[in-house]
């Protein structure tokens, strides 16, 4: 007997529906065997013609049933053990969620941006000008190498504010750092095997390349950047670097190191990842030029993000590839898509066609400045002779190390943690090496000027 | 002897630098030459005491030169070899732009939506309430596995609409289904080696698991959907499969076979990608129910994605994992960012939990429906026996196929293209199988119903 409820808000054609493909689950009404026909059902039910049809319809379509001309609709055949577990609700274990943020009074976490920087009023213009301009091309798919103003505005940009020496055929737009060492894994992974990496350094090319099955190689860095006596010495084809601004240390590679590691990549096929995440953030004279700007037609990958002065949210890198993988890119490439939105890559567009970019730049420029400054100025007043800073004059954070008896990190990161202090761990970033003694990254992009020296001074106290 | 130009659009200090930096990479200033002192730069150029320490501080940053205490500046030592090939300009290769679109009367591409489909008045109030609301989110990364609000509508929706029974956390939002079987393909490809695809079939999983090293395995598909005899008879031990309206030949795989593919992933440690890529597009009776739901616990992994309904342009996709490969999931992919940007993601959650998804796919299935028939009919009308249709009913395109002597594929495309009709040629979803006879794919997404009936009325022409 099968009730259907007029009240529940299931239609009816549905709750019959799944009366029946409960009985034909559960082999209550097995294989072959005939159901009633659409006029004995209406009948029996006291319910439409369409009501019935409608849950016949699904069955069919679906294959609980078929139909022999002529004879009406007859249960299909089911392997009848698969067919009962999938009538099984789900286990239901305890909720995957992601960790909720810990309270924190203050964060100093390197990659942290000034919290009201973000330039909400302009971006919505420049978005509602896309919207508008562009509404019709959301139909279709766009450029899979990312829409052509941006990458002219990028070119544009490059050139006069890095050095970088392009064409607009060599840009590729991405979605992060991620996917861009994700692409030169797979353009790279016939001919080369190892990759070196600076230690320390960033984790995601580790974590990309590692998971590319690429074995990764660990070069220290010492002040003039990658230790290139031991790159040279080492298996490593690819090198990882952050020429402009060592990520974590802070240093610039020189001129003169620059030219040997592009002779390194040169004279055997080897390519250079120039990963220039953050260099249009220095606060002393004009940004270091980009090492692409040394060799054009060198085989070096240049890496470029909007994180790091707009918003890491937004999701919007780019790569320029030199000429030499071109081919291998658009053999290997051509029929993806691009990763990313073509409304945010017009508004990116319009937002650098109308001079907001440098704009932008130059304010986050002149904001970061005075709290970097200010993050000098209480370490130098709460730490004094106990505190050693390098890595300054640029980014978002400064390196400290502190001087004679210290917490370790460990026990200093928990210190931190218990007064609201969010702290990134320096040992994070090596790999094979170890930071000498307790070394702090101080990220100011996230507290107010205010918040820095309390900040500071909190440090300070739990440090002695 | 050196000349700067104070009507140069570049600073003086900029021009010094410039200067310098060229006599340095030429040899023309030798390694440990000493540099005049500021004092005598400022008295021989007649400039400023900041354009010169500007110039000089530059210089240094970068490395070209560096100082002795108390003596000066002295040029650094550089491999003049590689110094000079650095100031040779970088070779102008003709530009590489992409193609430009042909002109195109008529385009009948599967993959195209209705030009004035997209919701941009909606779109838009959603992306300002989300902008106002997730500003200040904006300086920080967002969720790994996508923001939360949109994972739990997005959980909502398939269950009531997909039968997709799962947990948020299993929810992975991505930039679009490469994306996603990419990261598909990291998390198995230590366990895996051999994928196997429907033959015919979408390229993409082929083109991303070719890429990662796997081994691809067509399977033929019948009229329920991949053979699974010849799947169980081959070495694969994933399948990818579009198990509610296959990608091209637009079948429904049954219940029965749905749970003899089930039994075939459990038994044997396998996985099923299911694809489920526009099952939203039903014309009659309701979507088919998802594979996964069958069996919530299995290992299913689930795609979806808004490029069918909403727009391709903005990348939005969307993986349900099965438990099972959680763990590895959080570990290899725990230090990664989300490749979406928090703003759109946020402004598709606000989209969906205003109903504004629902109301839009019911719009969008009326409007395909009205197409869909129009292409049914203009094809019986225009060609009356010398085709016939299948695979209709749901999606965006139907299979043809032309019956008697009827030109061959790559002729018609031919005659299409000269006459502005775009086609999509069906053998590119072919891999070890061929089509029989003239198989086209007519999409009707993006004409009108006006259009469609002049482009079936000119195909017949060109068939003929």
């Amino acid at each position: 007997m099968i009730l259907l409820d007029a009240k529940d808000s299931l239609p009816l054609y549905r709750q019959l529906y799944d009366r029946l493909r409960a009985r034909i689950l559960t082999g209550q009404l097995p294989a072959h065997a005939r159901l009633p026909s659409v006029r004995e059902m209406v009948h029996d039910l006291g319910v439409s013609r369409n009501t019935v049809q409608g849950a016949y319809q699904e069955l069919y379509a679906e294959g609980y049933i078929y139909s022999a001309p002529r004879s009406g609709y007859f249960v299909s055949s089911l392997d009848q053990d698969a067919a009962q577990r999938s009538l099984k609700p789900a286990s239901h274990a305890p909720e995957l969620q992601p960790e909720p943020a810990a309270g924190c009074r203050f964060d100093l976490h390197p990659a942290r941006l000034d919290p009201g920087s973000f330039p909400g009023e302009i971006w919505r213009k420049c978005f509602i000008d896309s919207l508008r301009k562009h509404r019709d091309a959301l139909v279709a798919y766009g450029d899979p190498q990312g829409e052509l103003p941006l990458r002219r505005e990028l070119q544009r940009y490059l050139e006069r504010s890095r050095g970088v020496v392009c064409e607009v055929g060599q840009i590729v737009i991405l979605a992060g750092l991620q996917q861009g060492l994700d692409l030169v894994a797979h353009l790279l992974r016939d001919s080369h095997r190892v990759v070196a990496v600076e230690d320390p350094g960033y984790f995601m090319p580790r974590a990309v390349f590692g998971n590319h099955g690429f074995q990764v190689l660990p070069v220290p860095v010492g002040p003039a950047g990658l230790d290139l006596e031991q790159l040279a010495a080492g298996a490593g084809s690819i090198a990882y670097v952050t020429p402009s601004h060592q990520l974590p240390l802070g240093c610039v590679m020189p001129v003169a190191s620059r030219l040997k590691l592009i002779e390194w990549a040169e004279s055997g096929g080897r390519f250079i990842i120039e990963d220039d995440y953050d260099s249009e953030l220095r606060y002393h004279g004009k940004p270091i030029a980009s090492l692409q700007g040394l060799r054009p037609d060198g085989n070096i990958i240049y890496s470029g993000t909007f994180s790091k002065v707009l918003s890491p949210a937004l999701r919007i890198s780019y790569l320029v590839l030199p000429r030499v993988l071109l081919a291998a890119y658009r053999r290997q490439f051509r029929d993806h898509f691009c990763t990313v939105s073509l409304l945010e890559q017009q508004t990116l567009a319009r937002f650098m066609e109308l001079g907001h970019w440098e704009r932008h730049l130059r304010r986050m420029r002149t904001c970061y400045k005075r709290k970097h400054d200010r993050l000098l100025r209480a370490v130098e007043d709460h730490f004094g002779p106990r505190a050693r800073v390098t890595g300054q004059g640029a980014g978002l954070h400064v390196v400290v190390q502190l001087v004679g008896a210290a917490p370790g990190e460990a026990e200093l990161l928990r210190r931190a943690a218990r007064e609201g202090l969010r702290l990134y761990p320096a040992s994070d970033f090596y790999l094979a090496h170890k930071p000498q003694g307790t070394t702090l990254l101080l990220g100011f992009g996230a507290p107010s000027l205010e918040e820095i020296d309390a900040a500071v001074a909190l440090l300070s106290r739990i440090c002695a």
